[in-house]
């Protein structure tokens, strides 16, 4: 995947390196250790992919490829069983998979097409297994190619020479649109938030954009408002876990701290996604996932904080759409207040 | 220095775990691997101690008096000498202690201080590092008394069951107002954010708030704004490298950004210092420190960013008036507005 400029998509953004199936195993690319190691993690069933997506393995848009091969692997479990019985099984290992984290959308709206597309196998009486990994390679191959379309609606808001910030996980929006604006030509130079506790922008992020030849600098959680101060920042950009039908962004804890500061600056924040969750009417309606507080106390697995003090750990955050200068998605850019367009 | 309500001064902020003179050396407490560990750095001659302060073996409140007990190292070293060769020592150490940390007004303050001092003593034939050594420890005791100060002013803006939000280390104002508040009888609860990259918040400020009895929170320095938006902080208290006399706060890398988020959401937002720098008249006329860009992708001394990227490390930013809700000190609460009454 080399575009004409030479500009190849980074390590993180490969299917295989995000997850893949072999032999009823999946193997996850461990994303709490790269870029210092890099790491595939064994699942020999779809509940040790649970595991893996509630121990951070993975996250933002790879536990829904995970949980689609999970599903795979719950199928294999179930062979030789009744349609029923099969049936049973997907939607046991549906329900394991998407109690592992309440606020990535991603791994409901996977394992929910992948309970079609097992009913589908078992009424065709296909090889079940097959059909679910061939779904999710399919998937794969509709995020390159929605990638690219939120790659080319994104590029189209940045202007040469622009300096652009990340918070957490760029995620495929963001690094396709890189990607096609540096295939038009523009330069572009980034900033990284290096986002605690699991330092995404820090390893992933920057990692990512250097890997496609941005000159990429990582700053600390508490930087971007005196970055902004100081004109260093021209467009603020960030995935977004969800986004709900009021245009409000759920996204990795601190997007909105930073979101506040760009409307102060007037630099434009946008929200990249592959559309609204239409069962979102308002944030009120997305559970906020709160993580193990420990994990707020130590970096990299070591101790941080004084032993005698607590720690909290919301794991995202709400920016409320009046802080959100447009929503980019494979269908176009849009008003955060009018998402419900993007459904019709 | 245990109060009556039994709420002692906490372990960071008693003078000898600060810095002390021994026998011409000075033993600085290390910040910044306690509270891990409780070793003390033992600088032979002000240029260790110079050498010291640029490392971060201490840092914020620290520095001033370490720079003190490091001019009494350099009458020493020039004992014997003529007075006119005493007195350009001290100068010579005066300059090398103050070219270690540009925003760190503290020093500057001190070692004029130290020179009047050590000028006074050759003129009347005493003992000069005797004499500065002496100063120093006084002010230890008016810093106390200041506290004490600070503490009674910063205590009568906290109501029964405040939650007060600290970034970075807490200092001698903050920790005052604390123990006044407490010894008031005040229930208190306290949010520290971590303060990357250095940790202050999380190693220090926490390990302070928890040593005087309150239950302490530690967060992450992107978690501020999302706290705030759920009502869980009342109070936003740091304390201040630098106040200008337009009353801009110039504190650590971080404060700027909370301010915005405070100014937000209505939390009052109150920055501790012994008063505006008279010879700074606005923000422009500090200079920013920006330090090793290493630091920034290191956590205690671990590589936390992607080898591929570079670094960026501004230590302080400017929080314009506009944000500030009051500038507590010695002489009372004042507005940033009217920053010069307190030298009226």
């Amino acid at each position: 995947m080399t575009c004409g400029t030479g500009v190849e998509l980074p390590f993180l953004i490969r299917p295989e390196n995000t997850a893949r199936y072999e032999d009823g195993e999946v193997l996850i690319l461990d994303r709490r250790v790269y870029p210092f190691e890099v790491k595939f993690v064994r699942c020999k069933g779809y509940r040790d992919v649970a595991e893996a997506i509630r121990d951070m393995v993975t996250q933002s848009g790879g536990p829904p490829f995970c949980a689609g091969y999970g599903m795979a692997q719950a199928a294999r479990e179930a062979r030789g069983r009744s349609s029923e019985g099969i049936l049973e099984e997907l939607e046991r290992a549906a329900k394991c998979l998407i109690d592992t984290r309440p606020t990535n959308n991603g791994i409901i709206l996977m394992t929910e097409k992948m309970l079609d597309v097992g009913r589908n196998a078992v009424r065709n009486g296909h090889d079940v297994e097959n059909a679910l990994v061939q779904a999710v390679n399919a998937e794969f191959e509709a995020r390159h190619k929605r990638g690219l379309a939120i790659g080319e609606n994104g590029a189209s808001l940045l202007r040469d020479g622009d300096s652009v910030l990340n918070h957490c996980w760029a995620e495929s929006g963001i690094v396709y649109t890189v990607y096609v604006a540096l295939q038009q030509g523009k330069r572009l130079t980034a900033y990284c938030s290096e986002t605690r506790p699991y330092l995404q922008g820090a390893r992933l992020t920057a990692d990512a954009l250097c890997d496609m030849g941005i000159e990429t600098t990582v700053i600390t959680d508490n930087m971007p408002a005196y970055l902004m101060s100081r004109g260093m920042i021209s467009k603020f950009f960030t995935g977004a876990d969800r986004v709900t039908m009021d245009g409000s962004v759920i996204n990795k804890i601190g997007t909105f701290q930073i979101a506040v500061s760009a409307h102060y600056f007037g630099v434009p924040f946008f929200a990249f996604c592959d559309g609204p969750d239409p069962k979102a009417p308002t944030a009120a309606d997305v559970v906020i996932e709160e993580r193990d507080p420990n994990e707020v106390l130590h970096c990299l697995g070591q101790r941080t904080a004084t032993p005698l003090a607590k720690g909290y750990y919301p794991a995202f955050d709400v920016t409320p759409a009046e802080f959100v200068s447009a929503i980019v998605t494979d269908r176009g850019v849009f008003s955060p207040y009018s998402m419900v367009s993007y459904w019709q």
